[in-house]
Protein backbone atom coordinates (compact mmCIF):
# COMPACT_ATOMS: atom_id res chain seq x y z
CA UNK A 1 0.00 0.00 0.00
CA UNK A 2 1.37 3.41 -1.05
CA UNK A 3 1.71 5.70 2.28
CA UNK A 4 1.33 9.56 1.72
CA UNK A 5 1.71 12.79 3.92
CA UNK A 6 -0.97 15.35 3.91
CA UNK A 7 -0.71 18.69 6.26
CA UNK A 8 -3.64 20.75 6.35
CA UNK A 9 -4.44 24.32 8.25
CA UNK A 10 -2.87 27.04 9.65
CA UNK A 11 -0.56 27.11 12.55
CA UNK A 12 -0.66 29.24 15.89
CA UNK A 13 2.15 30.91 17.23
CA UNK A 14 1.41 31.74 21.17
CA UNK A 15 1.86 35.67 22.16
CA UNK A 16 1.17 35.19 25.44
CA UNK A 17 -1.07 32.49 27.28
CA UNK A 18 -4.52 34.13 25.64
CA UNK A 19 -3.29 35.17 22.71
CA UNK A 20 -1.77 33.79 19.30
CA UNK A 21 -0.46 35.00 15.42
CA UNK A 22 -2.59 32.67 13.27
CA UNK A 23 -2.60 31.37 10.04
CA UNK A 24 -6.38 31.15 8.81
CA UNK A 25 -6.90 28.30 6.76
CA UNK A 26 -9.55 25.74 7.35
CA UNK A 27 -7.72 22.42 5.72
CA UNK A 28 -10.38 22.35 3.83
CA UNK A 29 -8.70 21.20 0.77
CA UNK A 30 -5.97 19.32 2.68
CA UNK A 31 -8.71 17.52 3.74
CA UNK A 32 -10.04 16.81 0.37
CA UNK A 33 -6.58 16.06 -1.26
CA UNK A 34 -6.62 13.40 1.54
CA UNK A 35 -9.95 11.84 0.59
CA UNK A 36 -9.05 11.78 -2.68
CA UNK A 37 -5.71 9.80 -1.93
CA UNK A 38 -7.82 7.65 0.20
CA UNK A 39 -10.78 6.90 -1.81
CA UNK A 40 -7.49 5.38 -3.83
CA UNK A 41 -6.39 2.95 -1.67
CA UNK A 42 -3.86 5.64 -0.40
CA UNK A 43 -2.37 5.01 3.45
CA UNK A 44 -3.12 8.49 4.53
CA UNK A 45 -0.95 10.58 7.39
CA UNK A 46 -2.62 13.76 8.10
CA UNK A 47 -0.99 16.62 9.89
CA UNK A 48 -3.02 19.54 10.99
CA UNK A 49 -3.35 22.74 13.41
CA UNK A 50 -6.37 21.74 16.15
CA UNK A 51 -9.53 23.08 14.72
CA UNK A 52 -8.67 22.13 10.90
CA UNK A 53 -11.38 20.23 9.01
CA UNK A 54 -10.52 16.52 9.11
CA UNK A 55 -11.07 14.14 6.60
CA UNK A 56 -14.15 12.22 5.77
CA UNK A 57 -12.39 8.40 4.80
CA UNK A 58 -11.69 5.93 7.69
CA UNK A 59 -8.59 4.65 8.64
CA UNK A 60 -6.55 8.01 7.82
CA UNK A 61 -4.80 8.71 10.95
CA UNK A 62 -4.75 12.20 12.02
CA UNK A 63 -2.14 13.90 13.97
CA UNK A 64 -2.96 17.81 15.50
CA UNK A 65 -0.08 19.93 15.54
CA UNK A 66 -0.25 23.79 17.37
CA UNK A 67 2.68 25.99 16.36
CA UNK A 68 6.15 25.85 14.12
CA UNK A 69 7.70 24.12 16.24
CA UNK A 70 5.33 21.08 17.19
CA UNK A 71 4.93 20.86 13.46
CA UNK A 72 8.80 20.72 12.56
CA UNK A 73 8.98 18.32 15.47
CA UNK A 74 6.54 16.00 14.00
CA UNK A 75 7.07 15.85 10.71
CA UNK A 76 11.11 15.02 11.90
CA UNK A 77 10.25 12.20 13.68
CA UNK A 78 8.06 11.09 10.94
CA UNK A 79 9.70 11.54 8.01
CA UNK A 80 12.78 9.38 9.93
CA UNK A 81 11.18 6.72 10.77
CA UNK A 82 8.26 5.75 8.13
CA UNK A 83 8.82 5.89 3.79
CA UNK A 84 6.15 7.97 2.33
CA UNK A 85 5.19 7.89 -1.28
CA UNK A 86 4.56 11.49 -1.54
CA UNK A 87 4.10 14.59 0.94
CA UNK A 88 1.41 17.27 -0.13
CA UNK A 89 2.17 19.85 2.10
CA UNK A 90 -0.92 22.38 2.25
CA UNK A 91 -0.17 23.64 5.83
CA UNK A 92 -0.15 27.22 6.23
CA UNK A 93 3.02 27.97 8.18
CA UNK A 94 3.73 30.91 9.93
CA UNK A 95 6.94 32.39 8.77
CA UNK A 96 7.30 34.21 11.83
CA UNK A 97 6.76 34.00 15.71
CA UNK A 98 6.32 36.16 18.54
CA UNK A 99 10.43 36.82 20.23
CA UNK A 100 9.86 39.65 22.75
CA UNK A 101 8.08 42.65 23.33
CA UNK A 102 9.16 46.06 22.89
CA UNK A 103 8.20 49.25 25.09
CA UNK A 104 8.15 52.20 22.16
CA UNK A 105 8.05 54.51 25.02
CA UNK A 106 11.52 53.23 26.39
CA UNK A 107 12.81 51.96 22.98
CA UNK A 108 12.52 56.06 22.06
CA UNK A 109 14.21 57.28 25.40
CA UNK A 110 17.44 54.53 25.53
CA UNK A 111 18.10 56.24 21.76
CA UNK A 112 17.32 59.36 22.53
CA UNK A 113 19.76 58.86 25.66
CA UNK A 114 22.00 58.12 22.95
CA UNK A 115 22.05 61.38 21.07
CA UNK A 116 22.79 63.18 23.85
CA UNK A 117 26.06 61.39 24.63
CA UNK A 118 28.91 63.83 23.88
CA UNK A 119 31.98 62.79 22.02
CA UNK A 120 30.36 59.39 20.70
CA UNK A 121 32.49 56.77 19.45
CA UNK A 122 31.34 56.44 15.42
CA UNK A 123 32.81 52.72 15.39
CA UNK A 124 30.11 50.94 16.65
CA UNK A 125 26.92 53.00 16.65
CA UNK A 126 24.62 50.16 15.58
CA UNK A 127 25.44 48.39 17.98
CA UNK A 128 24.83 50.61 20.70
CA UNK A 129 21.29 51.40 18.93
CA UNK A 130 20.94 47.69 18.65
CA UNK A 131 21.44 47.57 22.71
CA UNK A 132 19.81 50.02 23.23
CA UNK A 133 16.27 48.60 21.60
CA UNK A 134 17.06 45.33 23.49
CA UNK A 135 17.16 47.23 26.29
CA UNK A 136 13.91 48.29 25.53
CA UNK A 137 11.93 44.80 25.18
CA UNK A 138 10.95 42.17 27.34
CA UNK A 139 10.41 38.55 26.65
CA UNK A 140 7.24 36.98 26.17
CA UNK A 141 5.94 34.47 29.29
CA UNK A 142 2.77 32.85 29.63
CA UNK A 143 1.76 36.03 31.90
CA UNK A 144 -0.93 37.64 29.79
CA UNK A 145 0.40 41.44 28.26
CA UNK A 146 -1.11 44.04 30.53
CA UNK A 147 -4.32 45.52 28.87
CA UNK A 148 -2.48 48.65 29.84
CA UNK A 149 0.55 48.67 27.96
CA UNK A 150 0.09 51.04 25.39
CA UNK A 151 2.69 51.69 22.23
CA UNK A 152 4.39 48.17 22.08
CA UNK A 153 5.87 46.45 18.93
CA UNK A 154 6.16 42.59 18.45
CA UNK A 155 9.37 41.55 17.58
CA UNK A 156 9.10 38.59 15.09
CA UNK A 157 11.50 36.29 14.74
CA UNK A 158 11.88 34.04 11.31
CA UNK A 159 10.81 30.12 11.90
CA UNK A 160 12.59 27.50 10.20
CA UNK A 161 11.79 26.43 6.58
CA UNK A 162 9.89 22.97 7.43
CA UNK A 163 9.58 22.18 3.59
CA UNK A 164 13.57 22.25 3.10
CA UNK A 165 13.83 19.63 5.34
CA UNK A 166 11.53 17.17 3.59
CA UNK A 167 13.71 16.21 0.51
CA UNK A 168 16.34 16.32 2.25
CA UNK A 169 14.98 13.46 4.82
CA UNK A 170 13.25 11.71 2.23
CA UNK A 171 14.90 12.06 -1.17
CA UNK A 172 12.59 9.58 -3.06
CA UNK A 173 9.20 11.09 -1.95
CA UNK A 174 7.32 12.86 -4.44
CA UNK A 175 7.04 17.00 -2.63
CA UNK A 176 3.77 18.81 -3.44
CA UNK A 177 4.16 21.82 -1.96
CA UNK A 178 1.93 24.92 -2.01
CA UNK A 179 2.49 28.80 -2.43
CA UNK A 180 -0.33 31.07 -0.92
CA UNK A 181 0.28 34.98 -1.82
CA UNK A 182 -2.36 37.88 -2.03
CA UNK A 183 -3.36 40.10 -4.73
CA UNK A 184 -0.43 39.68 -6.78
CA UNK A 185 -0.23 39.57 -10.73
CA UNK A 186 -0.05 36.29 -12.44
CA UNK A 187 3.84 37.12 -13.48
CA UNK A 188 4.70 37.29 -9.89
CA UNK A 189 2.59 34.38 -8.24
CA UNK A 190 4.68 31.95 -11.03
CA UNK A 191 7.82 33.55 -10.14
CA UNK A 192 6.99 32.61 -6.49
CA UNK A 193 5.99 29.27 -6.75
CA UNK A 194 9.15 28.77 -8.96
CA UNK A 195 11.63 29.59 -6.05
CA UNK A 196 9.51 27.41 -4.04
CA UNK A 197 10.14 24.49 -6.15
CA UNK A 198 13.58 25.12 -7.06
CA UNK A 199 14.42 26.29 -3.60
CA UNK A 200 13.33 23.45 -1.85
CA UNK A 201 13.48 20.54 -4.38
CA UNK A 202 9.93 20.49 -5.19
CA UNK A 203 8.56 17.93 -7.63
CA UNK A 204 5.67 20.07 -8.07
CA UNK A 205 4.14 23.20 -6.76
CA UNK A 206 0.33 24.29 -6.33
CA UNK A 207 0.09 28.32 -6.64
CA UNK A 208 -2.37 30.07 -5.96
CA UNK A 209 -3.76 33.62 -4.79
CA UNK A 210 -6.30 34.86 -2.04
CA UNK A 211 -7.95 36.95 -3.98
CA UNK A 212 -9.00 34.20 -6.82
CA UNK A 213 -11.06 32.20 -3.69
CA UNK A 214 -14.12 32.88 -3.11
CA UNK A 215 -17.92 31.41 -3.06
CA UNK A 216 -16.99 28.01 -4.32
CA UNK A 217 -14.16 29.06 -6.58
CA UNK A 218 -10.29 28.04 -6.22
CA UNK A 219 -8.42 29.38 -9.30
CA UNK A 220 -4.56 27.64 -9.09
CA UNK A 221 -2.24 26.09 -11.18
CA UNK A 222 0.14 23.45 -10.88
CA UNK A 223 3.89 23.89 -11.77
CA UNK A 224 6.52 21.30 -12.56
CA UNK A 225 10.36 22.17 -13.11
CA UNK A 226 8.83 23.29 -16.60
CA UNK A 227 6.70 25.41 -15.58
CA UNK A 228 2.90 25.41 -15.51
CA UNK A 229 1.24 21.96 -16.85
CA UNK A 230 -2.11 21.98 -15.38
CA UNK A 231 -4.51 24.74 -14.02
CA UNK A 232 -7.80 24.21 -11.59
CA UNK A 233 -11.04 26.27 -10.68
CA UNK A 234 -12.00 24.25 -7.64
CA UNK A 235 -11.16 22.97 -4.65
CA UNK A 236 -12.08 19.26 -5.71
CA UNK A 237 -9.99 20.12 -9.46
CA UNK A 238 -7.24 20.90 -7.43
CA UNK A 239 -7.47 17.45 -5.50
CA UNK A 240 -8.04 15.78 -8.58
CA UNK A 241 -4.77 17.37 -10.78
CA UNK A 242 -2.34 16.66 -7.53
CA UNK A 243 -3.70 12.80 -7.58
CA UNK A 244 -3.38 12.57 -11.44
CA UNK A 245 0.60 13.81 -11.31
CA UNK A 246 1.13 12.25 -8.36
CA UNK A 247 -0.36 9.02 -9.04
CA UNK A 248 1.91 9.12 -12.37
CA UNK A 249 5.07 9.99 -11.07
CA UNK A 250 5.00 6.85 -8.32
CA UNK A 251 4.39 4.81 -11.29
CA UNK A 252 0.10 4.11 -10.91
CA UNK A 253 -1.66 4.91 -14.10
CA UNK B 1 -40.12 39.72 28.48
CA UNK B 2 -36.24 40.90 29.45
CA UNK B 3 -33.69 41.43 27.30
CA UNK B 4 -30.33 40.03 27.55
CA UNK B 5 -27.36 41.06 25.63
CA UNK B 6 -24.64 38.35 26.16
CA UNK B 7 -21.11 38.55 24.31
CA UNK B 8 -18.74 35.52 23.60
CA UNK B 9 -15.37 34.27 21.69
CA UNK B 10 -12.70 36.18 20.89
CA UNK B 11 -11.95 38.54 18.62
CA UNK B 12 -9.60 38.47 15.21
CA UNK B 13 -7.23 41.16 14.49
CA UNK B 14 -5.88 41.32 10.79
CA UNK B 15 -2.46 41.00 10.14
CA UNK B 16 -2.54 40.99 6.47
CA UNK B 17 -4.94 38.76 4.24
CA UNK B 18 -4.28 35.31 5.92
CA UNK B 19 -2.56 35.97 9.40
CA UNK B 20 -4.21 37.89 12.56
CA UNK B 21 -3.58 38.39 16.38
CA UNK B 22 -6.32 35.84 17.58
CA UNK B 23 -7.46 36.37 21.62
CA UNK B 24 -8.53 32.45 22.25
CA UNK B 25 -12.02 31.70 23.26
CA UNK B 26 -14.22 29.37 22.72
CA UNK B 27 -17.22 30.91 23.68
CA UNK B 28 -18.33 27.91 25.50
CA UNK B 29 -18.40 30.28 29.03
CA UNK B 30 -20.92 32.66 27.03
CA UNK B 31 -22.72 30.09 26.06
CA UNK B 32 -23.81 28.48 29.05
CA UNK B 33 -24.22 32.04 30.28
CA UNK B 34 -26.89 32.51 27.40
CA UNK B 35 -28.62 29.31 27.86
CA UNK B 36 -29.19 29.48 31.56
CA UNK B 37 -30.74 32.93 31.15
CA UNK B 38 -33.02 31.44 27.63
CA UNK B 39 -34.39 28.39 30.40
CA UNK B 40 -35.83 31.08 32.33
CA UNK B 41 -37.33 32.61 29.74
CA UNK B 42 -35.12 35.55 29.04
CA UNK B 43 -35.22 36.92 25.33
CA UNK B 44 -31.49 36.61 24.74
CA UNK B 45 -28.89 38.77 21.56
CA UNK B 46 -25.76 36.79 21.39
CA UNK B 47 -22.94 38.39 19.58
CA UNK B 48 -19.68 36.22 19.52
CA UNK B 49 -16.64 35.48 16.76
CA UNK B 50 -17.02 33.71 13.75
CA UNK B 51 -16.02 30.32 15.05
CA UNK B 52 -17.39 30.27 18.59
CA UNK B 53 -19.83 27.87 20.54
CA UNK B 54 -23.30 29.15 20.21
CA UNK B 55 -26.19 28.32 23.06
CA UNK B 56 -28.00 25.54 22.28
CA UNK B 57 -31.75 27.03 23.31
CA UNK B 58 -34.01 28.41 20.08
CA UNK B 59 -34.84 31.92 19.25
CA UNK B 60 -31.61 33.23 20.24
CA UNK B 61 -30.78 35.80 17.88
CA UNK B 62 -26.81 34.94 16.70
CA UNK B 63 -24.58 38.09 15.56
CA UNK B 64 -21.16 37.02 14.48
CA UNK B 65 -18.37 39.27 14.46
CA UNK B 66 -14.53 39.06 13.33
CA UNK B 67 -12.23 42.26 14.50
CA UNK B 68 -13.02 45.17 17.74
CA UNK B 69 -14.31 47.57 15.36
CA UNK B 70 -17.22 45.43 14.25
CA UNK B 71 -17.17 44.83 17.45
CA UNK B 72 -17.38 47.82 18.80
CA UNK B 73 -19.89 49.15 15.98
CA UNK B 74 -22.24 45.85 16.17
CA UNK B 75 -22.36 46.99 19.84
CA UNK B 76 -22.88 50.46 19.39
CA UNK B 77 -26.02 49.78 17.26
CA UNK B 78 -27.68 47.06 19.79
CA UNK B 79 -27.22 49.72 22.49
CA UNK B 80 -28.92 52.55 21.02
CA UNK B 81 -31.57 51.09 19.43
CA UNK B 82 -32.63 48.43 22.25
CA UNK B 83 -33.42 48.48 25.71
CA UNK B 84 -31.50 45.65 27.75
CA UNK B 85 -32.21 44.50 31.47
CA UNK B 86 -28.51 43.07 31.22
CA UNK B 87 -25.04 42.61 29.45
CA UNK B 88 -23.19 39.84 30.25
CA UNK B 89 -19.72 41.18 28.26
CA UNK B 90 -17.58 37.42 28.34
CA UNK B 91 -15.84 38.24 24.66
CA UNK B 92 -12.10 38.12 25.38
CA UNK B 93 -11.92 41.25 23.42
CA UNK B 94 -8.10 42.72 21.81
CA UNK B 95 -6.41 44.93 23.21
CA UNK B 96 -4.22 45.31 20.55
CA UNK B 97 -4.62 45.99 17.19
CA UNK B 98 -2.06 45.65 14.17
CA UNK B 99 -0.65 49.16 12.89
CA UNK B 100 2.23 48.85 11.11
CA UNK B 101 5.33 46.86 10.39
CA UNK B 102 9.03 47.97 11.16
CA UNK B 103 11.88 46.88 9.41
CA UNK B 104 14.58 46.31 12.49
CA UNK B 105 17.57 46.69 10.04
CA UNK B 106 15.96 50.46 8.26
CA UNK B 107 15.02 50.86 12.11
CA UNK B 108 18.62 50.61 13.07
CA UNK B 109 19.99 52.35 9.81
CA UNK B 110 17.77 55.55 10.13
CA UNK B 111 18.64 55.96 14.09
CA UNK B 112 22.34 55.09 13.57
CA UNK B 113 22.81 58.10 10.90
CA UNK B 114 21.28 60.58 13.37
CA UNK B 115 24.14 59.63 15.69
CA UNK B 116 26.30 60.45 13.38
CA UNK B 117 25.07 64.20 12.19
CA UNK B 118 27.25 66.80 13.86
CA UNK B 119 25.93 69.21 15.98
CA UNK B 120 22.76 67.90 16.68
CA UNK B 121 20.24 69.94 18.35
CA UNK B 122 19.34 68.88 21.54
CA UNK B 123 15.66 70.50 21.92
CA UNK B 124 13.86 67.96 19.98
CA UNK B 125 15.57 64.22 19.82
CA UNK B 126 12.74 62.10 21.12
CA UNK B 127 11.11 63.77 17.98
CA UNK B 128 14.05 63.17 15.30
CA UNK B 129 13.74 59.11 16.98
CA UNK B 130 10.22 58.93 16.26
CA UNK B 131 10.05 60.14 13.09
CA UNK B 132 13.14 57.79 12.17
CA UNK B 133 11.31 55.10 13.57
CA UNK B 134 7.98 56.13 11.80
CA UNK B 135 10.69 56.38 8.34
CA UNK B 136 11.29 52.39 8.91
CA UNK B 137 7.91 51.11 8.91
CA UNK B 138 5.41 50.75 6.32
CA UNK B 139 1.53 50.66 7.08
CA UNK B 140 -0.08 46.68 6.44
CA UNK B 141 -1.83 46.00 3.34
CA UNK B 142 -4.16 43.21 2.27
CA UNK B 143 -0.99 42.25 0.70
CA UNK B 144 0.50 38.75 2.44
CA UNK B 145 4.15 40.11 3.82
CA UNK B 146 7.01 38.81 2.45
CA UNK B 147 7.69 35.20 3.97
CA UNK B 148 11.58 36.64 3.07
CA UNK B 149 11.26 39.62 5.27
CA UNK B 150 13.72 39.20 8.38
CA UNK B 151 13.80 41.02 11.47
CA UNK B 152 10.54 42.82 11.51
CA UNK B 153 8.66 44.15 14.45
CA UNK B 154 4.57 44.63 14.66
CA UNK B 155 3.70 47.85 15.96
CA UNK B 156 0.33 47.56 18.08
CA UNK B 157 -1.98 50.18 19.30
CA UNK B 158 -4.57 50.40 21.67
CA UNK B 159 -8.24 49.25 20.61
CA UNK B 160 -11.08 51.16 22.14
CA UNK B 161 -12.56 49.93 25.92
CA UNK B 162 -15.76 48.66 24.60
CA UNK B 163 -16.65 47.78 27.98
CA UNK B 164 -17.01 51.97 28.97
CA UNK B 165 -19.34 52.73 26.22
CA UNK B 166 -22.08 50.17 27.57
CA UNK B 167 -23.20 52.02 30.79
CA UNK B 168 -22.77 55.46 28.89
CA UNK B 169 -25.13 54.13 26.38
CA UNK B 170 -27.97 52.37 28.89
CA UNK B 171 -27.25 53.72 32.45
CA UNK B 172 -29.71 51.17 33.70
CA UNK B 173 -28.71 47.84 32.32
CA UNK B 174 -27.17 45.33 34.88
CA UNK B 175 -23.99 45.01 33.43
CA UNK B 176 -21.43 41.67 34.41
CA UNK B 177 -17.79 42.56 33.31
CA UNK B 178 -14.97 39.49 32.85
CA UNK B 179 -11.72 39.90 34.11
CA UNK B 180 -9.40 37.08 32.94
CA UNK B 181 -5.78 36.88 34.05
CA UNK B 182 -2.98 34.26 33.88
CA UNK B 183 -0.72 33.17 36.76
CA UNK B 184 -1.28 36.21 39.17
CA UNK B 185 -1.70 36.44 42.57
CA UNK B 186 -5.54 36.11 43.99
CA UNK B 187 -4.48 39.91 45.25
CA UNK B 188 -3.62 40.70 42.10
CA UNK B 189 -6.97 38.86 40.17
CA UNK B 190 -9.38 40.63 43.10
CA UNK B 191 -7.40 44.49 42.37
CA UNK B 192 -7.48 43.82 38.81
CA UNK B 193 -11.33 43.00 38.81
CA UNK B 194 -12.45 45.64 41.09
CA UNK B 195 -10.61 47.79 39.24
CA UNK B 196 -12.40 47.17 36.02
CA UNK B 197 -15.92 47.51 37.90
CA UNK B 198 -14.91 51.14 38.79
CA UNK B 199 -13.66 52.30 35.85
CA UNK B 200 -16.33 50.76 33.65
CA UNK B 201 -19.44 51.25 36.23
CA UNK B 202 -20.08 47.69 36.14
CA UNK B 203 -22.58 46.04 38.57
CA UNK B 204 -20.87 42.53 38.69
CA UNK B 205 -17.41 41.49 37.40
CA UNK B 206 -16.82 37.68 36.74
CA UNK B 207 -12.46 37.62 37.65
CA UNK B 208 -10.59 34.67 36.37
CA UNK B 209 -7.11 33.42 36.16
CA UNK B 210 -6.24 31.34 32.54
CA UNK B 211 -3.99 28.83 35.21
CA UNK B 212 -7.09 27.89 37.16
CA UNK B 213 -9.15 26.94 33.78
CA UNK B 214 -8.89 22.84 33.14
CA UNK B 215 -10.39 20.06 32.86
CA UNK B 216 -13.39 20.90 33.38
CA UNK B 217 -12.96 23.08 36.50
CA UNK B 218 -13.21 26.71 35.70
CA UNK B 219 -12.31 28.69 38.86
CA UNK B 220 -13.87 32.35 39.50
CA UNK B 221 -15.41 35.07 42.04
CA UNK B 222 -18.00 37.26 41.38
CA UNK B 223 -17.27 40.83 42.80
CA UNK B 224 -19.65 43.90 43.08
CA UNK B 225 -18.53 47.43 44.48
CA UNK B 226 -18.21 45.92 47.58
CA UNK B 227 -15.28 43.25 47.47
CA UNK B 228 -16.58 39.49 46.42
CA UNK B 229 -20.03 38.29 46.60
CA UNK B 230 -19.74 34.46 45.42
CA UNK B 231 -17.28 31.87 44.06
CA UNK B 232 -17.59 29.33 41.53
CA UNK B 233 -15.64 26.13 40.80
CA UNK B 234 -17.28 25.34 37.10
CA UNK B 235 -18.51 27.16 33.50
CA UNK B 236 -22.00 25.68 34.97
CA UNK B 237 -21.50 27.34 38.68
CA UNK B 238 -20.39 30.45 37.09
CA UNK B 239 -23.49 30.81 34.78
CA UNK B 240 -25.72 29.88 37.85
CA UNK B 241 -24.36 32.61 39.87
CA UNK B 242 -23.97 35.33 37.32
CA UNK B 243 -27.92 34.34 37.00
CA UNK B 244 -28.62 34.78 40.27
CA UNK B 245 -27.40 37.80 40.74
CA UNK B 246 -28.89 39.45 38.27
CA UNK B 247 -32.18 38.21 38.39
CA UNK B 248 -32.09 39.21 42.25
CA UNK B 249 -30.96 42.68 40.84
CA UNK B 250 -33.71 42.93 37.72
CA UNK B 251 -36.06 41.98 40.77
CA UNK B 252 -37.11 38.73 39.19
CA UNK B 253 -36.45 36.53 42.49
Amino acid sequence: MRNILVTAGGTHENIDSVRSISNHATGRLGSMIADTFAQKNFQITYICSETAVIPTYENIEIIRIGNVASLAETMETLLIQRRFDCVVHTMAVSDFTPQALISMDEMIESVSNLLQMENISQNNISDMVRSAIHQSSSPLTDKKISSKTSDVALLLKQTPKIIGRIKTLQPKTILVGFKLLSNVSEKELLQAGGNLLIQNNCDFVLANDFANIENGKHKAVLLDKNGVIDTADTKQDIAKIIFKYVSEGIGIK
